[in-house]
């Protein structure tokens, strides 16, 4: 069994599901080793502030770490999606007033490139979807991600790993699967509004003692970075070897806080 | 029978549908009458831009006239909601390269409050929620509408049929489902980029001699309106009576869209 729906073992949905219809839902891809998730609490966070913002009632985590080792193997690394939808119902685009939140969980194999990415590195694209903050979701791990699929469709097509997303203003925000860390004259940096909330920088902003700057980088910028790095809560800090035509090396900054990962997370 | 998914009976899609996980569709929502949609070739128009813009092979119009006209009532008015997806597969955000495209056919019942409306009006809010024109899929009729659906939750709760949504400008560019026509000192006037191309609209830009400027009008400029009208394909041309604190009565702009639209298309 690697599927269930609202608890019971199933691996379909309801044409009228409004995450099929309308991208109205919210989910968290959560990294386990041997049934244990060191940033669940983080995930359920997220996964709570979306539900109020999005007028869902917010599941109870107890039941969805029960419902996540049901389709977890017994040992290893393995990923589970939580999907919450906007249930079936309701006229176009209003949602039925109580309809029930609809709750898939999916287990996941765990990625066999990630280990290798972590130490050989990723060549991105610069790429060509610029991000708007949106008007609803700011931060929100919500369904509504036509811009992360093009820019992956993009990118794929071109041949890199991931891509790198800029704003309007021509700031790097973050990457596809990611957000982006930098190096700028030894000052490590973030932009502070990213599109999604990610749950690994999240737990990185919390460490002690570590000085990560929340400003914008222009994507000009990228000539002065001695490293680049991409983080998420499943693959962990991962160096950027290539950005269209800049070229960078793993070095101290990608060291130390793959090490931090390594220590507290795996 | 009322659904068809890839032309079989059925009522749900697999839960690794992109649709499902990422709103990764297009979707058109075609009045039919007696089996007859007047407006089908301009939303076949729509899907086939909107497939070639997200990447995917566009279905055949006849097999899904074919389709529809197996799920649609023999005779009266009623809906078919056509929905394209990225079917299954892929790897997160990173679509599969060659996985099929998934088509779903709905029918929906005619919706009873639509003939009141067209003589009663509608009695609009101003939503809270501002527009940004996305970075892609613009005037396209995609899956990614969690702006719509929140925009809706806020529209219902306030007990108001529709909501006007400005953009970050604070201008006037169209309702949650519907295009918006404003008619100021004598002028009848529309947004010149709306989020989604209307195909009820773009079939009265086309009508010969009606005089209709394409330019935004500010939310402020509402107490200049002697008439407000929204436009959609299933709907035809309803009168708005109240927006806020601004009264309107159905004029003789509403009056003559609404005998063209009857003369042409019921």
């Amino acid at each position: 069994m690697r599927t269930l729906v609202d608890g019971q073992p199933g691996t379909v949905v309801p044409v009228d599901d409004r995450a099929f219809l309308y991208g109205e839902s919210l989910f968290e891809t959560v990294a386990f080793r041997d049934r244990q998730a060191p940033l669940w609490s983080r995930h359920m966070a997220r996964l709570d502030l979306g539900c109020r913002s999005l007028g869902f009632q917010p599941p109870r985590p107890e039941q969805l770490l029960a419902e996540c080792r049901k389709v977890l193997p017994e040992s290893g690394p393995a990923i589970a999606r939580i999907t919450i939808t906007g249930g079936s119902g309701g006229r176009g685009y209003w949602p039925a007033p109580d309809a029930p939140e609809r709750r898939v969980i999916q287990c996941r194999d765990w990625p066999g490139e990630i280990d290798r990415q972590r130490s050989a590195g990723l060549r991105l694209t610069i790429s060509k979807s610029r991000l708007e903050s949106g008007p609803v979701g700011e931060g929100l791990k919500h369904g509504n991600r036509l811009v992360q699929v093009m820019a992956a469709r993009e990118c794929a097509r071109s041949g890199h790993d991931e891509a790198v997303l800029l704003d309007q203003a021509g700031s790097i925000v973050e990457a596809i699967s990611s957000n982006i860390l930098l190096v700028v004259d030894d000052q490590l940096m973030t932009h502070p509004r990213p599109v999604v909330s990610g749950v690994g920088l999240g737990w990185l902003i919390d460490q002690p003692g570590l000085d990560l700057r929340l400003r914008p980088v222009a994507g000009e910028d990228l000539a002065r970075c001695s490293e680049v790095l991409v983080i998420n809560s499943v693959s962990g800090v991962r160096p950027a070897i290539a950005i269209e035509q800049y070229r960078f090396r793993p070095g101290p900054t990608c060291r130390h806080l793959q090490s931090l990962w390594n220590e507290q997370l795996i």
